[in-house]
């Protein structure tokens, strides 16, 4: 917990812009500054103004409600792939279960630092912190839509090519795919939002 | 080529700074209006001030290199694939032809507009183009990476789980796979670069 004090920090910022624009109105009564003062009341104000957290980023409910949806869903891809006995004969099948793994862990982790930022009303704003969720949502979501896709490869090439199914639990790698997909569905809007907020700022 | 004409415009804007640089001067001269001729002066430099496109974004020789790499290797992996005369009775071969048909002309009509920009040698930064290009490029991509994860799957279904190369031609799958690995490789980057610019505006 102590770990992820350094990437939060207050919300509402104390406004320097009455200061600014007090130091500015004495300037202005001096005269011959006139310029300079406008000039300096213009840079202070947008530091004042903190723009609100959109919904569905980082430390907001919404974001935390993402997580926790895409941990659910690969949670979901794994045990529903991992209740099969014939998956680890089939390469793509134990890369959705690595993939899946990795996503849980990763959605999870995160759902802990929204918790956090949600307890102590604190915003996830920081930019390095910003640009560590971006890459991480990056990874994790082609490497999840990756393991979706070859197992929907596989299990269409079962089912629908082969016709071999009876031979196969089709179900539950049709279901696993699935869940798969949704969880990358689910990890999609985190991942542009916070590469948005990384790029805005 | 007359369709693409409104999404160009000039990079060099007439610099109105100087204009009003000049207008601020006679203001403070006049006296009293000091405080407004410094902010408009503030607010007329950044329309003066262009940023100049990073390489490989579009209209840019690096962004023109990209978008021929990416319609070259997909039309690579398009002909590897149909070279093979059973990819019609696995779907997610037949899946694959058809991202890479989809990802050859969408990369190829965008070469065509950078190759126009570099003619007339004006910028693509237009905020609508920029919003296409970046919807187009992920919506392409996604269906690039989700063809070839499948490709992938069957491909090592095929040569490691099952070891029957001998009876398909598994030199050929794998060929058109990479071909659409390096192709989605090289779309990364310009939706990166699309997406970040159209973000950062």
């Amino acid at each position: 917990m102590r770990a992820s004090r350094p990437v939060v920090h207050p919300v509402e910022a104390p406004p320097p812009a009455a200061v600014a624009a007090a130091a500015a109105a004495v300037a202005v009564e001096a005269g011959g500054g006139g310029g300079a003062a406008a000039h300096g009341g213009e840079n202070a104000q947008p530091r004042g103004v903190r723009m609100k957290d959109p919904p569905g980023s980082p430390g907001t409910p919404g974001g935390l409600g993402l997580r926790l949806v895409q941990a659910f869903f690969a949670a979901a891809a794994l045990a529903v792939m991992a209740s099969t006995d014939d998956f680890p004969s089939v390469s793509a099948f134990c890369y959705l279960v690595a993939a899946a793994i990795l996503q849980c862990l990763w959605s999870l982790s995160l759902a802990v630092v929204d918790i956090y930022a949600l307890l102590v009303k604190r915003s996830l704003r920081n930019p390095q912190a910003v640009c560590i969720f971006t890459i991480g949502d990056g990874i994790t979501g082609t490497l999840t839509l990756g393991a979706a896709c070859a197992s929907a490869g596989i299990t269409v090439l079962i089912g629908n090519d082969l016709n071999i199914c009876a031979n196969n639990h089709c179900a539950s790698f049709e279901t696993a795919t699935a869940m798969a997909f949704i969880s990358w569905f689910a990890l999609a809007p985190s991942c542009v939002l916070n590469f948005w907020s990384m790029a805005s700022r």
